[in-house]
């Protein structure tokens, strides 16, 4: 096969851009996804990435074999040119007939990859977030893993691209817990806190990272349940994934911030994961 | 066209078993669907599916043509021999780059339709429910329309799969609020009251024409909040959809229930409508 720089996709291992009538992903979002950021053709915390597609697959009785799931990326970045790239990775139940009740099936892996450029201006000079009308709902059977029930994601991001905010923070009851496409950090005395996600969110690869890093350079942090008065009193405030690392916020609504120390620090750690 | 007996498919008015792998019904559940029972080539309230998934679209901003939609139906029954059916229509948004924002795209509409066997030991004799574990969550944002969305009925069904039952009903917060494929109403001092769908659950067509029926049957009924304990009070209690009809219930977890004389009425006035 050529080298490829326009998007390309396999199904079950095969080039397909067509996935069957009756998968369950598309009949009820029954499955689970990952995107994951290639530089220069090396795909950035691949197996970690893998781990919690399986997590989130086991989690709905969903078989996964990641070795398979695997070699698919590796194929796909071997013919596909582009400086930076995205994969995205789906696995759903697999086909099945009209009904709720998940029988045994085989599942489908639709992995594809397409180019990507990343915003190295919001990196440096930070984004202003929004407070999310649309509020998450709380489901501890379903939280944590990267699930295709994206519904309130795709409502949060259609009142953003009305407001014209490249993102905001969506919260439950009163709860900050991350943003439409992101986690969300917080410095207030020095310390780090990140949300909770025991009820929803997306427990991200990025800020699994953040967390670990933020622990060997001995900057103190918690997970925890806050609300908006936290980032009221918050020194630092940012925003993380896995696809465009760290974005620091200078603006939450009309509470200004600052980019901070503890932001610049965790960026300099992870600059050359994300750009060349 | 020759007359076809196994499942058939129209994506976007043309026979196909495929959708594109961009699709964003399958990437994020962003789309609404309905399932038609059709009884010697009628589909049983065509225009109310149509009307309710118009009004889903509508809560999406998904751009949705009905007219069309219906000829896709209409084209398919007429093709499709078996004495009973169930007409699905799935409308997503259609296909997109990555992310969540639902720029403008042209929905994709995929309409199927299978032979059908209804369960008319259940019709008469009544199934026995589960109260299920998995919760559903709140989204008021969400709450009445039939998306895509719908990994906790899954979850749901795998539990009543796993424990041997039919159906069971799923609660909010200790409120009870729909049958994870059906809508439930119960019998209290002669008075039928099935719960409020203010926060989630379906707003299901058997249950709209029930309320109707009943009132002009001068059977008082009532919409609102209630619990586990008013189930148990109930003299009689019953689930319903627009495909199975209704179903009595003998059975709660271990609460015994008698069929009793409204759930023998309204099963006379729609007996009709499911039965040859």
């Amino acid at each position: 096969m050529k080298i490829k720089t326009a998007p390309i996709t396999l199904v079950n291992g095969l080039f397909a851009d067509d996935v069957a009538a009756n998968n369950r992903g598309l009949a009820y979002g029954d499955g689970v996804f990952e995107t994951i950021l290639v530089r220069g053709s090396r795909p950035l915390w691949l197996d970690d990435h893998l781990q919690r597609l399986a997590a989130g697959a086991k989690q709905l009785s969903i078989p996964c074999d990641i070795a398979t799931i695997k070699r698919d990326c590796i194929q796909l970045i071997a013919v596909f040119d582009a400086p930076m790239a995205v994969l995205k990775i789906v696995l759903t139940r697999g086909a099945s007939l009209r009904g709720y009740t998940p029988h045994p099936a085989s599942p489908d892996r639709i992995v594809s990859i397409a180019a990507y450029t990343p915003n190295r201006a919001n990196w440096n000079s930070g984004i202003a977030l929004a407070l999310c009308q649309t509020q998450l709902s709380s489901q501890t059977r379903l939280a944590g893993i990267k699930h295709l029930n994206r519904l309130e994601q795709v409502l949060a991001a259609e009142e953003l691209l009305r407001r014209g905010y490249q993102e905001g923070l969506m919260m439950l009851r009163g709860s900050v817990i991350e943003g439409s496409r992101s986690n969300v950090f917080c410095v207030v005395d020095g310390k780090l806190s990140t949300p909770s996600l025991s009820h929803c969110g997306v427990n991200g690869i990025m800020r699994q990272h953040i967390l670990k890093h933020a622990d060997e350079l001995g900057i103190a942090s918690t997970v925890r349940e806050f609300g908006v008065s936290l980032l009221q009193r918050a020194e630092e405030v940012f925003v993380c994934n896995s696809v465009i690392g760290i974005w620091p916020v200078t603006k939450i609504e009309c509470m200004h911030k600052q980019i901070g120390p503890i932001s610049h620090l965790l960026q300099r750690e992870f600059d050359t994961y994300f750009y060349v």
